[in-house]
């Protein structure tokens, strides 16, 4: 069969590296596309200017176009046959990625559990995305409940990655050269620094997004990301086309915007849940919450770690978790991440 | 509270300029952008060869997406909480935008009066849009009424600016070099010179475009316009996503092209009104009449000042008012702009 | 009447040629937009590293993407008041296009055939797309149906064009410097090559795409295709958008990578009939045929020649004729091309 089955459980070896295909070369198209897609406002992914009297040589691709990038591409290997996106741990972005860079993405497989149903397993991966230069640009480890193909299929020894809960902030990669000694506030939207912000603040960033099926296809298209349950609307029983993760993510994220203008760069993902599914017709909002805060040493930077939280309409404020622990029917994403804020 | 609650009609202040965030570098992919999402077919701004032989660099990126970089900033700190977009005078395409260029806009507040009912009040503000140069790009101004938030503050003594009714067309700014005299018509789809129309001319633009909810949200996003209610169906009570008065500017542009194809470069913007709202499921349609012509001074090139009328499904031939003098219900738009053409 | 009403049958002179209007600069916007806007993942369409290892300059725009451009500027000459697009034949690429590229179109009328009815007639055309250097990037003949004006309007003499079956394979032309022989299969994501596949081997590429509205007109008018009946919602009777068949060839191929991911470039359209026609809301699959194969004389690379099927959900496997000979109702494009693989 040429066809591409996606691999299950069982094909899955502990230390072997997958070298995932398509590599894509990004250019300003991708750029504009995810201002259009998102509502995504801050400068230094907006304005070549505003970057470079940040110290960077341009306006970098927004760090979670980035992320989609590489992500789609382990799709057809890593998640074809996937039950469930169970989590993410100790990513963190190393070099900035600009238009013309040309991207690919491999994983190392360092976690393999079978579930005592004997028919599917949970898989860690650890997923580089590669530029042209041989540079690691971006480094992430996830794990996902993928399905056996063959039931008889002996359990592998059972292989459980010790994974860090967060980022150690002195592990945080500032991009080369990034200084905000000189960063314009007024041109980035907001006066709040580094310092106004308290840790265990809570912020609603007010505004929402309606999502319709075109946007999140054409999203989820752009990133080569070929799950069929986002496109294939004869897929479910339930005729609906569930939304790429990522799309929430970067929804989320643009929202926050408003009340974090100056978060400018993601520097690492600790965590994130996708909660919930998402469907075309949600309204989609968003809350953050400042968990720490760190120094660095780039003139002017500081870093902040937050929980982004995006929630559908009906939610109520900064609603996360109901009395039995779990999470509440409309949080969409729970996400930790740090960025880099001017001090 | 961090986040930005917009201004009320009593933080505005007589004089004071007002500098917006989130700066923008243009590129090809607003280019592409602006074509996928509109039907525009003006051969200067789709052809680098085309533009050159007009005496130009390159393929200038549209006037009004240019437009729509330069005001979609300006909506956080102008019309966020406007009840409504009430006008445009002497509006000035000053230089043209190219990709790679960097936009910022600025506002000058030139007038302010309170309602009598003490709720609401009306602002005037001059824009630009700036380049990385520091060069004006566009130059326009636009009035709307905004809420009072504390009804209890004191009106401001009234100043309403005394604004031309039409820009004077010998003070149209023709950007420097073009150059109409080996204009090639077959390659710009019509044949009909400058010399052809006649003042009081009407031209019927024969097509529609039905309008798409993600469409409008993607090309009000691609210009960083926030206001919220384009993109939540919970915020009306209707369930409805109001249209970006924008995005019915360039779709009635675009349409236009069937029969003002050498309507090249929108120079000047005298009036408009967005008659009525616009809302996904509207097919829209578009007449032009001929209200002035002038000469230039540039090779080749006159001025043709143009009335653009947008209209819904349903609108009788060339429909503007009714006999009480108010616009019909079916018309979206009366847009005044000067536009140059081949002698 | 200055708009453009089309031309009707009578209009057409054999040996004529017309210059169809609006080049286009084609930059990285538009590659970007067609990966978005379909699942495409060819390698050598989506890298600017891969494509060099193939002895490209860069990653070319994708062939069909410069096939609709060259298309698109025929349509307000050829098919505006066209009844059945009915055939495409000796279709070849001939220079590949890249970013910054400048297209336009002209096409000679070859035939012309009045209908027995005298209200209608076939038309031929060999269509060529030229860049800026005045190379012929594309070239192919399409007939469509078009309607008479002037119902008395003599015949003219019925002229039928001798169009081959099939292009020759030793007329193929191959890129200038394409080579093969370092091709990495791995970032291309299949094993495949050409020596793998057989005369009559069938493929069902598997996934499916569910088509909106927003998606198909975004498309169609990046393309500045113009044909109001995919735009306006109140032209047909039904209330449908009759979708741009260019739209289901490009959905087409792209869900063909899963099984053919190395049949990386088109360099001939033997054949093509837009079967049935495609709504909003139907889910595309697609499924292969490679009917022959030839070698070529550039380093490791061979032709293949493909039948790709777009059917919607509900075919039968491999669906597509009835006993009757018709296409059978859910076949929506029976294309042949040829496509160059890696031996």
């Amino acid at each position: 069969m040429k066809t591409n089955p996606g691999r299950f459980f069982e094909d899955y070896r502990i230390g072997e590296t997958i070298t995932h295909a398509v590599p894509r070369t990004v250019s300003g198209g991708e750029r504009a596309l995810y201002h259009a897609l998102y509502p995504a406002r801050h400068a230094l992914y907006s304005s070549d200017e505003f970057a470079r009297n940040c110290g960077l040589a341009a306006s970098p691709l927004d760090d979670l176009a980035a992320f989609h990038v590489v992500f789609g591409k382990t799709v057809p290997d890593v998640s074809l046959n996937a039950i469930a996106n169970l989590g993410y741990a100790e990513g963190r972005w190393l070099s900035a990625v600009y238009p013309g860079d040309t991207l690919r993405s491999e994983s190392t497989v360092i976690g393999l559990k079978e579930n005592s149903n004997g028919a599917s397993g949970v898989v860690y991966v650890r997923t580089r995305g590669i530029n042209q230069n041989g540079t690691t640009v971006l480094d992430y480890v996830r794990w996902v409940m993928v399905r056996k193909n063959r039931l008889d299929a002996p359990a592998p020894d059972a292989v459980v990655p010790a994974l860090a809960k967060v980022v150690a902030p002195e592990t945080l990669v500032i991009p080369a050269g990034l200084d905000f000694s000189r960063y314009e506030f007024a041109l980035a939207g907001e006066p709040h620094r580094w310092g106004d912000y308290a840790i265990g603040e809570k912020i609603d960033h007010v505004d929402g997004v309606t999502i319709e099926e075109a946007e999140h296809m054409i999203a989820t298209r752009l990133w080569q990301n070929t799950a069929k349950v986002h496109f294939d609307a004869t897929f479910r029983p339930d005729g609906k086309r569930l939304i790429y993760g990522g799309h929430v993510i970067s929804m989320a994220r643009a929202l926050s915007f408003n009340g974090l203008a100056n978060a400018q760069m993601i520097v690492a993902l600790n965590a994130g849940a996708h909660a919930n599914p998402c469907f075309a017709g949600d309204t989609v909002k968003a809350w953050s919450e400042v968990i720490d805060k760190a120094d660095t040493s780039a003139p002017g930077v500081g870093a902040i770690r937050l929980r982004l939280v995006a929630v559908k309409q009906g939610a109520a404020p900064f609603a996360l978790r109901g009395e039995d622990g779990k999470y509440l029917p409309e949080v969409l994403l729970d996400l930790d991440y740090w960025a880099v804020m001017p001090k």
